[in-house]
């Protein structure tokens, strides 16, 4: 059966489990499935195994995956923040262990992060709404206090300024991210009778659970209505509805956070900041 | 910060590592991506972390999954096997690590095993299509040595036999399971002017491969071609492209999954074996 490696003792002996622990908000979101999917890839060619902790966007899920990750001994680790404070953060850092933060960033505090550039995405998705003639744009966001909706939020401003389109209030919309949500939020907008011709949503996810809502009231796309989502899932899967969306480079951003994870994990002493930024760009589809 | 147990000295003391190792072709797949999520769930329940492993259906990785597993010391592997050969099954059972099957089985040998009832899925597939009318129905499947693929196509061919149909070759096709694989088999059938008025897919994620293959060339689902897919991933997640897809619980399979796995490494010297096979459903959408 060959060789095997009694890996446990090795690592007593070399204080490394070269193992890192993944949270993320929940793997069977395609984007996060496709990410873990190419950090796996990455980590194995430098011989690391990875631990996946899903958090529900939950802050005390997210303590746990944190604690036990310590409590395992294992190198280090990449997390999609739930954002809804810094504290398991302040956990990482108190303890030492290395991390990056993936998708998602905090205003203050320096900490090593990739993230796509959410505020240009923002800007890019609702200027292209607007280029095709549309000024009641809802925006079908998520909570504030996660950056990459938040940024999002500033591109989509910034666009509607750029075109002399007043910002409504009741257009600009924070959807928890769960399945079912983006539909209440729908209902309650039909409901209120608010007027859109067209919606920016924060994710392909949630853009799918729209389009899928609106159809069931017999609302064609983009006939109706006009969508753009985010991420770009269908750069990846062939899924057959034409969803127009802001892609980045989602290996890019796997890639670069294993990259510097394990920079930190092999030299731990340095003191630079890796802080990311990556490009995104607008793909047509038929949606819009 | 609280205290942290040290779980990789208390792991020397129980020989327990608390962890469990999820062996599955490619998590960026959503079927594998959902029932990952389910398995931590469920693990969770119970304190076990998971790893994440992707072989890509490539037989030397999934060895080398197998030995970084047993070389960790981790408690036991559920595993969704490529099957080219059992010689990886040998290698777990040699060793004596706990090891449960996913989604797929061998004919031969005595493992614990929860599956779905991939004869009746590809039976009421196949069934549903002649009902509709069809005839001239293509079997996009997978590799034979998938157990899975085999037992779909044993319950077309059930359903054809009952219908008086006769079974014609050239209307079975084993696509290699990989992105862009189910674009290529669909261009050589055209080119060889095979004819067909309907598809049943192995997977869901091939039926979204073949209807973007066909819209790419102006025909319509279901008005040219009908299409029957596999998983219903859609349950899970909302996708608005309404596909008529064979469902089974993925949560159940899972669930048993784990307890099975869990209930070995506890009392490893009980002999019973688990091998469930948990019912299918048609569920009808409109692409058919």
């Amino acid at each position: 059966m060959g060789y095997i490696p009694d890996a446990l003792a090795a690592s007593l002996r070399s204080g490394k489990t070269k193992t890192v622990s993944v949270i993320i908000p929940d793997i069977s979101d395609p984007l996060f499935a496709i990410m873990v999917r190419d950090i796996e890839t990455r980590l194995k060619e430098r011989d690391f195994d990875l631990f996946i902790q899903n958090t529900d966007e939950d802050d005390e899920l997210e303590r746990r995956a944190v604690m036990a990750a310590i409590g395992k001994k294992i190198d280090g680790i990449i997390i999609c923040p739930c954002q809804k404070s810094a504290a398991n953060i302040a956990i990482m850092s108190g303890n030492g262990i290395p991390f990056v933060l993936m998708c998602r960033r905090f205003p203050r505090g320096s900490h090593d992060y990739v993230v796509a550039d959410d505020v240009r995405g923002g800007y890019l998705a609702t200027r292209h709404l607007i280029q095709r003639g549309h000024r009641d744009i809802l925006f079908l966001g998520a909570p504030a206090y996660i950056s990459s909706a938040r940024e999002r939020l500033q591109g989509y401003r910034q666009a509607l300024k750029e075109a002399g389109i007043a910002n409504r209030g009741a257009l600009v919309r924070e959807v928890p991210i769960k399945g079912g949500e983006c539909t209440r939020a729908l209902q309650a907008l039909v409901k209120d009778r608010v007027r859109f011709s067209s919606i920016f949503c924060f994710s392909d996810l949630m853009a799918w659970e729209a389009i899928s809502f609106l159809q069931s009231k017999g609302l064609s796309v983009p006939g109706d209505i006009a969508i753009v989502g985010f991420d770009d899932i269908q750069s990846r899967l062939f899924y057959p509805y034409p969803l127009t969306s802001v892609g980045y480079g989602k290996k890019t951003i796997a890639d670069l956070s294993v990259d510097t994870l394990l920079r930190i994990i092999e030299a731990p002493a340095r003191r630079l900041r890796v802080q990311r930024v990556v490009e995104v760009k607008l793909i047509e589809r038929r949606s819009t």
